[in-house]
């Protein structure tokens, strides 16, 4: 018997129609689909062909180990099988996915790499916020907001309010990581954003200032991203650009075909006064 | 007559199944296509309906001047087409997507954005190299090349040797990166890769040492991407793995199908020894 092939693919920031061409095919194709939580586990099974298994966190019950799904990945693979690992965003930043590829690699299993849409650029781009803009931020940093000690090292590591700096999972960690950027030198006033579910139908967004960041209620157990930086005012040029009438606006509304290209609308459940701009949802 | 749509496209690092579902969707149905050069034009026109044009800098010839693409999206939006403005990577990262949708706006066209896979993350996956790894980085910086100023801001900005840093665009600047970097205390012997056309026909790589970036070369003409950090060895170890037949090898060569799993071929034209694992590539 031939061996399998593991394919690690990257499923993006929530939206199926923003996974790849080839996430598509190797969906389709697969044996086997383990898929994290934050993948639209809807979508896995309407294109599915082989088994499918959520092996994330899911309703209270608690994510398969990853012994454990290192285990199945290679079990199958060894019975011939072609094994998708479908993990949200792009599997290699803090996706483990490099870990996984050692453990398979290692355990003498094919493995290739399918890149996804990264979460930390995709979440701020479809609100109207570039990571880099001209004359505002020549660069990004991107850190994850799990790990005390990694996170304060990573917050160390740039000088304030230089580049636009990315929290991933950052949500619990959001008091702690405004204290440190304050006491690092990070202005009180600079802007900040807390993005949850963008691409999802549970959409949830928060702008205000860097001071006001652990004082923003988002709604329970969502998974949320932070970004920090002077590119936010990006998004509020964008939206200041579709509310004036001098330029021929209406233009938010004249998308056609069930398009939602430029949607401005008032804020319902974020804390402070805010519009949005959402881009790209079909 | 009702006004069109600019759509604002990212396509990955070069390789058409690197393409969000989406993207495909939105070439297939625009009435107009406009793309940079780094993008696959065989791909675009093979399943464009609508006209198709390059605005990139192509064959010694020079690039459609910025005004004249937001010219030329505008007038055709006015018309009622749907405008597809296709840009290589992510066109929210270093492509001057937010300008172009500041641009579109305030000319009263609908815009949307269609997040694409960024060239700052993918490429280095698809040679092995993850931009964060636990124990090894927590973070990364990605930075443009092109100007010297805000090129040295940013370097500036980073405590040396504590996150990766990926420099977009960097092939030009290489020798002037590698001074600043020392200068500002990064170690000569942290690890460094060059890796132009990944993903593409054209593919090129080098690793070695931050020191030794200068004295790399690559070949003439080809636009790249420079990756300096600690993390490039966790490309070694998935070649080591690979390679030591106590691992059940052979597995590299396993893959059936036409798959080119994990691949590990002897270099070639880069300058310093070193092996090549690459994923993903069918």
């Amino acid at each position: 018997m031939s061996i399998g092939l593991v394919s690690l693919v990257g499923a993006g920031p929530g939206d199926p129609e923003l996974w790849t061409v080839r996430a598509r095919t190797r969906v389709e194709t697969a044996d086997l689909v383990l898929y994290d939580a934050l993948v639209d586990a809807d979508a896995v099974r309407a294109i599915a062909r082989g088994q499918c298994f959520c092996v994330g966190k899911r309703a209270g019950r608690a994510s398969v180990s990853q012994d454990t799904i290192n285990r199945l990945m290679i079990r199958a693979a060894k019975r011939g099988k072609r094994v998708v690992r479908l993990k949200g965003g792009d599997p290699f930043v803090f996706g483990r996915g490099a870990e996984e590829a050692l453990a398979l690699t290692m355990a003498g299993i094919p493995v290739e790499v399918v890149p996804g849409v990264t979460s930390a650029v995709a979440v701020p781009e479809l609100v109207g916020i570039p990571l880099t803009h001209r004359g505002i931020a020549s660069g990004f940093l991107v850190v994850a907001g799990q790990s005390g000690d990694s996170l304060e090292a990573a917050i160390g590591a740039v000088r304030p309010n230089t580049v636009t700096l990315v929290v991933m999972m950052g949500l619990a960690v959001r008091s702690e990581i405004t204290s440190q950027l304050v006491a690092h030198g990070w202005k009180p006033e600079t802007p900040a954003a807390i993005l949850c579910g963008v691409s999802t139908a549970n959409e949830w967004l928060w702008t205000g200032r860097l001071v006001e960041l652990a004082s923003a209620e988002p709604p329970a157990g969502v998974a949320g991203l932070l970004v920090i930086g002077e590119v936010i005012r990006v998004r509020e040029a964008l939206i200041a650009a579709c509310s004036d009438p001098s330029t021929g606006s209406g233009s938010s509304q004249a998308a056609s075909g069930g398009e939602r290209a430029q949607r401005v609308e008032g804020s319902e459940r974020s804390e402070s006064r805010e519009d949005r701009v959402t881009y790209g949802r079909s």
